[in-house]
């Protein structure tokens, strides 16, 4: 599992899976947190022992630097 | 806004507006806990300013009463 482009490239998402429900709703914490710290805020989708996060620049409709900054980050949290 | 039933009226879900990521944020908390609570977990998506939240039972591909218990209580949060 790693960072997946979308379609017409102009996203980047990642799928993660936990063993609980609890344990997503933890890493989606630190997600948020990580966004909110950055200033650069992802779509996260989760439930059950799954998250996916996606992640784009608004203001650009695209891929900028920051959001491989922020993909980097998650991929450093201890739960992934 | 209210509950919405998808296609085959397999799902009920709800779209959720806030004025920025933390109270988003904050709102997914509340439902995460409630869903531990209950024992019955949603799938939860979200991102700056707004959330989504789809109930079904996964047991049975399709609602059950604790589907509609769960949005109720979401209805109840104090963000909503």
């Amino acid at each position: 599992d790693d960072w997946q482009l979308s379609e017409n490239a102009s996203r980047i998402r990642r799928e993660f899976t936990f063993p609980d429900f609890n344990t997503a709703l933890t890493f989606v914490n630190h997600v948020g947190h990580l966004a909110e710290e950055m200033g650069h805020h992802p779509e996260i989708c989760f439930g059950w022992g799954y998250a996916s996060v996606e992640i784009w620049t608004h203001k650009i409709g695209g891929l900028h630097e920051n959001d491989f900054v922020l993909a980097a980050r998650i991929d450093r949290l201890p739960e992934v």
